[in-house]
């Protein structure tokens, strides 16, 4: 790798990713389902944790059956670009209490239609990185 | 679920998907190693597949292990968002000839680093979906 390269990669630390994280609203979640599988989901980031609202459908049931996931948030910043990466527990939330507490209750995700169950990722590593745009020479 | 939001959803037909995917760059690409993964990718679409550059590391080793992996790309169009989810079938391409007819070499990546892998998904399956932005009522 050229220097000049590797010096515009940047590894983010837990709390520049976190940081980042705050401010953003869409991210992807990958499930090794039967087949692997990849979701848009509009969330929230509470105590260092992701939570979501989600349909009735299979991701539900996906999770149930294989609780490792990987979510992944990426975005822009200046001419920096920023991709992070969380690989986790997701769980649907059971108690009342954690879902209001957990604010996603107020949250409007982008779907309009109605989602009753409420999942939460508790991570078990949160990696992140933040690169120049090449310039387009 | 309400009739209204039910025709707010709209599913997208494959010619719908690829048209969508031709005016963009970035994509996700989940991969079920031992652990589920996901990765951004600068992407282009030829010949109804999916092409993209790969450095050395880990993302290549993965596809050689289980090449079956998954592909979201999400964008807004006017008030409407829509995603595309493409299952398929990843393989480092072996051949100067595909790689050169691809039109990868010609595509900038966001990333600074050299990538000197060229993969192709090929779609086993593509949907969509459109909706209209819950209104912040």
């Amino acid at each position: 790798m050229p220097k000049a390269a590797e010096q515009a990669v940047h590894t983010l630390t837990p709390d520049e990713c976190w940081d980042l994280l705050e401010g953003q609203s869409l991210g992807r979640l990958a499930i090794a389902a039967e087949r692997v599988e990849i979701y848009p989901v509009n969330f929230l980031v509470q105590d260092r944790s992701i939570v979501f609202a989600s349909g009735p459908g299979s991701k539900l049931m996906e999770i149930a059956q294989d609780p490792s996931v990987a979510f992944e948030v990426d975005g822009e910043v200046g001419d920096d670009l920023w991709s992070v990466v969380i690989h986790g527990r997701a769980e649907r939330m059971a108690f009342d209490a954690d879902i209001e507490s957990s604010g996603i209750l107020q949250h409007k995700g982008w779907h309009p239609t109605d989602k009753f169950s409420y999942v939460r990722i508790s991570p078990l590593q949160i990696t992140g990185r933040r690169f120049r745009r090449r310039e387009s020479s």
